[in-house]
């Protein structure tokens, strides 16, 4: 068994220890006592898709604009932004990315409070930083990302849940963990469904809202561990033009939410159906599910906050099968390491 | 001759009417009366692409963070954004995108002062905005956007460097006519490394920083009309994973301002040559073209913002020349309509 299936296989254990620190809702009763404008982020790789996810949840449960900035605008331009009051918050799993922990220093400069979510309490990114919360996700030996992913999710998650007093927003994120293992126990149909792909030579990964950052941590698995050319738009945004490329036989997969996002990903599956597209569906909608050719249905009823974590879980399963059935280990993907320090 | 080829040769009269539009001051000395914390902008596609060049203008000389929301937030989440004293900005050539408008009334309601940057005065966007800013673009009959495009980066532009009185940048954007006008009459270069890449599969575009915009606007103008599978990445994102995936001879395009972001191009680029990657590089320096296997050389002195502009106008030529190479009717994307009306 390679590092990143056993890895993947210890996520549940790791989110319900994230779901128990104390410190998570220690912080949001802090952040309750001051208003804050804006929420600024620092994030490469993974970790950014980690914030497009908080981004849906901190609009729609406290009403905070999310900034995701390009960490050379404070590195490489040196710019001076005006962050009075803002919580400025660097998210890397490994607290070394030069960038990211340069450019949170720069945070703090211009007025935010700062915040870290990292794996490694003993980093330069946790150092720097105001306050810090832990990934709890121990050591990962993997080079692609798995349980550093979905930590990093959860610990924003749930400083959502906390900060906003939000019940139903906690009963979905205490759900995840039993969600993952019923997953990781029964992930026969996404077998299939990896082994169909063995000969793919690119494939374009769509999600929208709460499905949307699966869809990029999926593609960038499929990228870092099968060598797959993978790519994730969003519903709305593949109609705004990647569409044409789109060939007869050409495969595609969507990750789907049940909430109002559905009805986009059931539009752009209908027409790519039309287009004579090979569509893998993960989701738990059977309207969607019967446009696919390898269709992967997840349990119903779930929240759609609980299925953005099992449709990121489903991509990671893919992409380990799927390597497998191409002969490559995903343990050692060429030309990467594991902290990349780029400024 | 194509609309397409027509149009991307219109760019220099299009921004110089910009230029010489006295709304754009007008309104900047209005925005100066009074502090804003925070601009959210709203945009899809192109447009999107125009807002990321913006983003750093605004951060670098304004000091203003800028937060690209999913329009679905708005339109599908029904977020209500705590946005007093924010300026919200809707940018849509067509001034139709109808989550683009309703996302954009959701500002209004948030708080934010609305502006709408269109091609269309009369269109639903401009009408629902407190302000708008006219592209001067004529109107567009090819799919693929070209003069849609800088039009945007240029109205944008313009109202930073108004906004901050920056002298600096006004003469770098009073610059980007006839910049572009010796690259239209003189792009040689760019027909054969078109030609190279005439039967290649896939290809990776990257730029950083000021140049980011065109890597990300180019990828995408492949897609539309010369059906090729193109992705673009920040130099530093593509060292945290997508580098993975590239084998010995793969294309990739890599496009570079002359400014504090081309030590990491040239970082990559140099990996990449060691990989044995087949480079195609658009830039004024002389250290990156040496690795490149298709060089297209720049003129050296170009402000990095109004080589911002020239390398977006130089992918659209590549992406002319290499549709037309292909056989491909760069007018008629499949499965494309010119407005997208998604939700």
């Amino acid at each position: 068994m390679s590092h990143f299936a056993t890895e993947i296989a210890e996520q549940p254990d790791v989110l319900a220890r994230i779901l128990a620190d104390p410190r998570v809702p220690e912080l949001a009763r802090r952040l309750r006592a001051r208003p804050v404008p804006l929420v600024a982020t620092l994030a490469r790789g993974s970790s950014d898709h980690a914030v497009t996810f908080f981004g849906y949840l901190a609009g729609r449960a406290l009403g905070l604009p999310v900034a995701s900035l390009p960490p050379s605008l404070l590195t490489l331009y040196d710019a001076r932004l005006h962050l009075e009051g803002a919580l400025g918050i660097g998210v890397s799993q490994s607290g070394e990315s030069t960038d990211v922990v340069e450019g949170l220093a720069a945070l703090k400069r211009s007025g935010a409070h700062t915040l870290a979510v990292t794996n490694r309490p003993g980093s330069a990114l946790a150092a720097e930083a105001d306050d810090h919360l832990d990934q709890h996700a121990g050591r990962e030996r993997a080079v692609a990302a798995s349980k550093t992913f979905t930590s990093q999710m959860m610990v924003l998650a749930r400083l959502v849940a906390e900060w906003a007093d939000d019940d139903e927003l906690r009963t979905a994120l205490d759900a995840v963990p039993g969600a993952l293992r019923s997953l990781l126990d029964d992930a026969a149909t996404l077998d299939r469904a990896a082994l169909r792909l063995t000969h793919a030579e690119g494939l374009y990964v769509l999600g929208r809202g709460l499905s949307f950052a699966a869809a990029l941590e999926t593609a960038l698995k499929l990228k870092e561990t099968a060598y797959l050319d993978a790519q994730a738009y969003s519903s709305a945004e593949f109609q705004h033009g990647p569409i044409a490329v789109v060939d007869p036989g050409d495969p595609l997969v969507i990750l789907a939410a049940e909430d109002a996002s559905l009805a986009g990903l059931e539009e752009v599956a209908a027409r790519l159906r039309q287009v004579g597209a090979d569509l893998t569906v993960v989701s738990s909608s059977a309207e969607l599910l019967r446009h696919a050719a390898a269709p992967v249905a997840l349990p119903e009823g779930m929240h759609a906050v609980t299925a953005g974590f099992a449709l990121v879980v489903a991509g990671q399963l893919l992409a380990e099968r799927l390597a497998t059935s191409r002969g490559i280990d995903p343990d050692a993907p060429r030309h990467l390491r594991k902290v990349t320090r780029t400024r």
